[in-house]
């Protein structure tokens, strides 16, 4: 039987046998008490690699984004975030629903940046009565629904500052932040350290099997500490899950160009195919978000259908445009194979349509 | 000293003297125990007039909003609503931050519709555990932040009939729905009928003191009474309110045709006011949204500053936008009097540009 | 036929001719400009005879709970009242469900009076990340659930000193506090200059249709306001009310000593009646609660009907306890037919038992 | 160096070697999509151990009680609680926060138990607008406030037939549901078949580094995905935390005897120093908690620091009272030793007071 392709995400990569070794050998204490030496170990070296004072251990990103909006927003205030951003499409609503903090959306243009103007512009006069504060800023890099999109330290800098300006901090879901790293060949700390806050994660693209880092200064990560066992975050011995992280931080990141490679290579390869867009130009890390014709081939719904009976698994993003993701578990050969494949789909139902 | 033309809203106007009469006059009672024989009698009527077979009167409009929010959104729901909407802007992010539901905004064209097929696309698919249910969908007739713009019956029917295919009940901001009736020249509950619930306030163009009615079936209302209790809109011998607001709905309907001929008058005046931008066939009813060119004329807030200094009260929309709203204090000749004045200042303001 | 005696609540108080002619009378603006100059004068009144800097009009002292909740507590914040406190019992969870503060109880005594020590013991150390912050204690004066006892001026010092003591601020729910005042004969100032924020109702035994009183800093005030307008408590010419109000501070005050004497004659004259048990000398104010025998008399649901078929409208406490409340239409006379009343319906029951 | 003996709770417990074993050759899959094997081989084992339809891997055991609140409890509705609960006490005030329900309290007895008559008292009669619906009940099995001690089947169907009669479900929070099983020699299931939902720790008595299974109805457990995604729960290869949990149900449970006995000898030894007092009969399961005399001994906080730097490590309770909890890395010997410590710390503070 053919050997299934998934590139529905890169979630989906299994940790690796160095991580499962370093799990089993991890040593761990109680970190509700704040003892456990591999996570400490772990918090440390990532808030180093942000550029922040501190950091803390959560079981996912969708947790480190909720924490933060908990952590800045008290009840009633109002939160500016890119009309693509993750946390006001795909976390069930938690950051309004448990903060109770109002969404205010600007675009993002086409790589998911979101522009100082329009943030300026958003931001709300909480003298008068009728209106909410504007507390906070969210950016995404890369950005997820915006085809994995990056923004530079410039562009996180002039944010940062309207933000600061207007008197709201500024937290970054950089849930794929290394990802972003790499493709603009800087440190991760020069498109991290001027926000107020931020989270990646270790579970994604960097194959361990759960976890993000939420970091900011001593300060916020003290308060983060309280919210995050509000909502049952703490976690006793972790340091297995820390363990992973370790490793990843040490052999997961440099690989990431390949990734890249890959979804570039997938990404010319979908632009050839009849019936299939792509903006090539935009691809500029491992997500590859593409338009399927709904005349000539046929509903998003039943592509997707199709090319899982034909071996490849996507994900859909959004009316007819699909998703898919590189990561560890593909090569360039598994993309090769992965685009003869959709092209076969797409031309039998291209012909059936 | 010149009087004051104050167009800032129709807010600002005063009870008649029919209604102090009828208010020192007014058979009360205890009506958290259902005994206030006038406020059942105006709850009746305002039901009857919406076609709903139930009504509350509350303290205001936003509480209005906010019970029906709190009725029929959980925690963690989703409500569209379009991206002008008063709850949105103006409602100090109750809805969500008490109701803890999230709002999604779709597009209002220039006289505040939302259009059917732009709320079937926004519905959410919430067997996705990513993603919010959509339970609410809220209306504004007339659009208040565009020029009192009105929806028709048909508007309405057909998105209520999407959002009942999605499962989502429809709350209608009728704050001023009699100047929609009015403008449009049909009974109130044809615009009201087909709503799962409808609020119209008391306190605006009716003139009243204060008080909203929210109207829908009996076991809406009977739930909503208690979200009334919980934020603390029980009141006791609210009668003397419901008193002024059986005079109105008798004898302050009709009369709105006036405030709409002078919104237009006011609108063609200032659309001949070198500097000033209105769109004149865009005023369907007493609310009138013009542009300052800042070039020409200056500031938003120095103008606003200034035609107070020369006697005429407006409000600020937003950017270069000005309000004028026309009201029952307001005569055609306040009209061309507040346009004379209008008119001065700009040219002095344009001189000195 | 039979007049009815209402001794439900003092809240069935209807307007006197005064408060009529005064509403429809007064001069009104749109509060929410802060235009309205009788608000105001009611406002600089109130705050005045609390010892508080700032004032404010608001729906119902359910709704000034409310606010006080809202603007001391963040989300996940504690709370500590006594455990019979309105606000726990009676205001639909308001507090908690939309401020989201836990409520910790502490023992109310026989007067509704809640110990210093006992709030020391309660404030939680909330360096400790699994404890919510103590952040506000509530005072009851006087005591709605325990027969209308009342704090005085020490009591209210004492608990006001642990609490500033432990960085929390203290509300005070003075629903009734001139009724505390005339009791304990001392300006109302001396029950309230030493709270963080009062509030009191003018539609209790003050006669009044609707509202209530919050009172604080201006900084409180300031904060208050916002919150009053997101629950919908802002209302525009709500003058009428506080002209209501004005004429209740003038002329409601002084007489709630005979309110008190018809209390105490009520209670004398139950507890003479056998099957019912009433603590006399607890009887400090205008509410009277007493122990209906199961064995002897009935069930107290029972007795409440029994009693309305009789004549007398009494409200249901907990269990077997009923409640009296005399009030501005009730005369001496009025409490000797409703004890001969009770005692016929009783003596009926209990021959029936 | 005198090796430090650690008494302070069961969650300081290490993962075995087995265990780590486990999780270095877990088989995972991404449990975002369910397609995590060994996840859903504990889930449905943890099911089947419970005599529930279907379980759920969280976190932690608080996030099982927010995700239970969460699910049970519409913002404003009441849960009933014994006034020692873990959940009121020790949760950061999450489930009032979060789900903002209000939380009622009633007595436990001396092991933790609530009893069926004060649940039915305490239930709320919700047609009543001024309060709220009691929709939820929540039981703790064994009780860490109160010594560990436990429920028996008998116990707990008797709340759990007064919560349904009055349509409440009923919430078991089972975080050592085992050691009550063992403690009574029933199944455990005989505990936590009868109630709506239950979550059990994987990480405290069962010695693994994280986890909690919550358990239900498939309907229950498919609403509580939804919120433990909210709440940021949603974890991918997660299947390396359960299959350390797997071990832990095959090789954990039994042993819980052993820490049974130990308590037992350790509370026996307590009783025979002078200054402590203990309820040797009420150890039940493997929770000390004792008082200490103040006037002979000292403070408790001085007491744990004391008691600290001679090597013995404890929990401060409330007020005197002190906790030691026993524990897989706790021997017999460990316990004689850790007497011979406390009785010289005590000994010494006794001579010096």
């Amino acid at each position: 039987m053919m050997a299934l392709i998934d590139l529905r995400s890169d979630t989906v990569t299994h940790p690796t046998d160095e991580m499962r070794r370093a799990m089993a050998a991890a040593e761990v204490g109680d970190d509700v008490f704040g003892e456990d030496p591999t996570i400490n170990a772990l918090q440390e070296r990532a808030a180093g690699l942000m550029g922040q004072e501190a950091g803390l251990l959560t079981a996912s990103g969708t947790m480190s984004n909720l924490i933060a909006a908990l952590a800045w927003c008290s009840r009633g205030d109002e939160m500016i975030m890119g009309q693509e951003a993750h946390m006001f499409w795909n976390e069930s609503a938690g950051p309004t629903a448990l903060a109770g903090a109002q969404i205010r959306l600007v675009p993002n243009d086409v790589n998911g940046r979101i522009s100082a103007q329009d943030v300026a512009a958003a931001v709300r006069d909480s003298s008068n009565i009728h209106v909410p504060a504007t507390t906070l800023v969210c950016l995404e890099n890369t950005h997820n629904r915006c085809s994995g999109g990056v923004m530079t330290p410039q562009d996180t800098r002039e944010v940062v500052d309207v933000a600061h300006a207007a008197g709201a901090a500024v937290h970054l879901d950089g849930a794929r932040i290394f990802n972003a790293a790499v493709a603009l060949e800087v440190p991760a700390s020069e498109l991290t350290k001027d926000v107020d806050d931020v989270s990646f994660c270790l579970s994604k693209a960097l194959s361990c099997p759960v976890g993000s880092v939420l970091c900011g200064s001593e300060e916020f990560i003290g308060k983060a500490r309280k919210w995050r066992k509000m909502v049952g975050g703490g976690m006793r011995q972790a340091g297995v899950l820390a363990a992973a992280g370790l490793v990843a931080l040490d052999s997961m990141v440099e690989r990431l160009a390949d990734d890249h490679a890959n979804a570039r290579r997938l990404a010319a390869g979908l632009a050839n195919i009849d019936g299939l867009t792509v903006d090539e130009d935009g691809i500029q890390t491992n997500i590859v978000i593409f338009e399927v014709d709904r005349e000539k081939v046929g509903d998003a719904r039943e592509v997707i259908a199709a090319l899982r009976e034909d071996g490849v698994l996507v994900s859909h993003s959004r009316d007819q445009a699909l998703r898919m993701v590189t990561h560890r578990h593909i090569t360039a050969g598994d993309v090769d194979e992965a685009l003869s494949r959709v092209n076969g789909t797409v031309r039998r139902m291209a012909g059936a349509a």
